[in-house]
This record gives structure tokens, C-alpha cells and sequence, in this order.
């Protein structure tokens, strides 16, 4: 523990850990004295990164995920439209998830796939990336209800690109499979009016 | 006990008693214990109609309103577009709650909008209609990109008009509400193509 307790990156060990013990004992027989000793930690420095062991997968990535998009908006070129400034979001968020971060994410779909609370908070985490991306739409002038339907288009993009991409069989990069999809949505959003 | 065990509509007054009691001291300090004995039933008796606390609110809500709108969707007519057909299945939804329910809606929009747990099992329960109305529109030969998207607007048109329905401001019946939010959002998104 002694010298545990100043390695750097204890935030990252303790997602790591958690995905090890869920993958392995499951979510419901993983406590969070367990993930903390996996990584080497003791459980106060647990509770200071996280509230509980279902925001060990999560709580990290939604702040950070949120304020790529946020950003990626914010910085599109003036006359981009609504659709445009969120593909450029959610490609900024793909390019974030380089391939050698494809088996974390493979194993995050598998434990978050098992564990209704898990997918709530997956679902949970989407509606705050939404958001995020909805209310700097409108920092641009974007209409609400405009703003809210493209943040919505271009999530939507990313997770059904994220789990292509999660899956064994996938080869192409994110940032490609995020386009694919965004494309489709696009085209069927089209064809709805 | 004795009568009261035999009485009828047990589940709607565990309801009604999880709502007083959710209202008068807070989500966190109400037990399952009280909500049974609000009722006038045993703890027993509450475990067979729900599996904790949260679900009171809305497990018999997503289960009714997820076969409503599939019913509704599959009885459209054949030449209705997807977004025809989603249309009449939040009508068909929003008939169901008549101005007599305003009152408890109001009181249930309060106490989710004051709890985490409630408002993510309530963004669940979104997310549960949109894929029961997907499936619906996918039985009518709608490819399942567009039906998911057409979904989507219609259950945010429906969750938006709700929402101004159970403010104390709101007069006007539910259906007109949300036949306006339909048209709103279909406009916007017409606009972002």
C-alpha cells in the first residue's frame, strides 16, 4: 500500500480493476473494497474518484466525452449547419478511441450487456452527451428542438458505430464506422419528412 | 389486514401510497415497509406486484403504454407513413390520460425531477416505449433505422406535451398538447435536413 498510494494514474487502475472483477466475479459479487485492493488502493481513495462501483465505468468518461463535444461544436466553422457542427463533434469523439483501446471497450460492452443497472447508466450517460451537445448547439443560435434532434442524430451515430467497432469482427477505425453511420441516420432522418 | 388483503385495485394503491409517502418525506426515507402499510397490505404483498421501491412509478406504466403504442402502430392503416403511424400512437397513448389525472401526474413529475434514481429509470422507461413503438413499425415492413427515429420524435413529442400538461399553468387536454409537440418537432427535424 505504501507505495500504491502515490503511483499516478490511480483513476485509470481503478476502471481497469473494476472491468477485471465484473468481467470475472460479475457486477452484483464485486464490492468496492475489492476493486480497490485489485488496484492497490484502499477504499477512502476509492470514494475520493468515485460515489460507487456502477460510476467506476462511467463517471470519468461522461465528463470528459461531454466536454470534447461541447467543444468540437463550439470550434465548427460559421456557416457549418446543425448536422454538420455535430458530425464534427462526435468525429472528434471517435478519434479519441484509438485502436489499442478497442479490447477495454469490447469488454465494456460485454459487462455493461449483462447488468440492467449498468445499462441505465449507459443510457444515462447518452442523454448527458446529448445534452452537452444540444445546449452548445444553442450557444451557436441553433433552435432548442433543432438542436436537441441533431445532438440526438449524431450519439446515436456513435454508439451504434462504438459497438460495430467494440465487436470481434471489426477491423475499421471509429472515426470511420462513426461516419458510416452518421450517413445513414442523416439519410433516414431525410426520408422520414 | 384481513379485508384488506382481499380488496381490489391493490396495485394502484400501492401506488398512490408510494406517491404520498415519496411527497410527504422523500424518495430516500420512505421504505417499502410504509408503502405496504400506507395500503394496507403486507411487505409480502408488495413484493408480488413490485421488485423494490423505484419500480412502484413505473412498472405498470411502461408495460401498459409499451402495448398501446404497439397496438396502435399496428393498427394504422396500411397507406400510413412511419411517421403517420407514430402519430396515432401517441394520440392513442395521450387519450388515456384524461384531465382527472392531472393531478397525480403532477405530483409524479415532482417527485422524479427531485431523484436521480427516478428520473434515470424514467429516461428507461423512454427508451423502453421507443423500442416497443420500433418493433411495431419494424412488423410493418419500416426499415429499422427510419423506425427508431420516427419513434424517437413521436415519444419526445409525447414526453414534451406531458410535461407542460402536468404543470399547474395547463389547460388544454393532452392529446392537443401532443399533436402540437408532433407537429413542432417533425417541423424541426424536416429543418435539419
Amino acid at each position: 500500500m505504501g507505495v500504491a498510494r502515490w503511483e499516478p494514474n490511480t483513476r485509470e487502475r481503478l476502471i481497469e480493476a473494476a472491468l477485471d472483477l465484473f468481467t470475472e466475479k460479475g457486477y452484483d459479487a464485486t464490492t468496492v473494497t475489492e476493486i480497490a485492493e485489485r488496484a492497490g488502493v484502499t477504499k477512502m481513495t476509492f470514494f475520493r474518484h468515485f460515489p460507487d462501483k456502477r460510476e467506476v465505468l462511467f463517471a470519468a468518461g461522461q465528463e470528459i466525452h461531454g466536454r470534447i463535444l461541447a467543444d468540437a461544436v463550439a470550434a465548427a466553422p460559421d456557416p457549418a449547419t446543425p448536422l454538420q457542427a455535430v458530425a464534427a463533434a462526435v468525429d472528434a469523439l471517435a478519434a479519441t478511441f484509438t485502436n489499442d483501446r478497442r479490447p477495454f471497450a469490447a469488454r465494456l460492452r460485454t459487462v455493461v450487456a449483462a447488468q440492467r443497472e449498468l445499462q441505465e447508466r449507459a443510457a444515462s450517460k447518452h442523454n448527458g452527451l446529448v445534452e452537452a451537445t444540444t445546449e452548445a448547439l444553442v450557444k451557436r443560435g441553433v433552435p432548442e428542438l433543432t438542436a436537441s434532434l441533431a445532438a440526438e442524430l449524431g450519439l446515436r451515430a456513435f454508439d451504434r458505430a462504438f459497438a460495430q467497432w467494440a465487436s470481434p469482427a471489426s477491423t475499421q477505425p471509429l472515426t470511420t464506422l462513426t461516419r458510416q453511420s452518421f450517413d445513414e441516420l442523416r439519410a433516414a432522418s431525410a426520408a422520414l419528412a
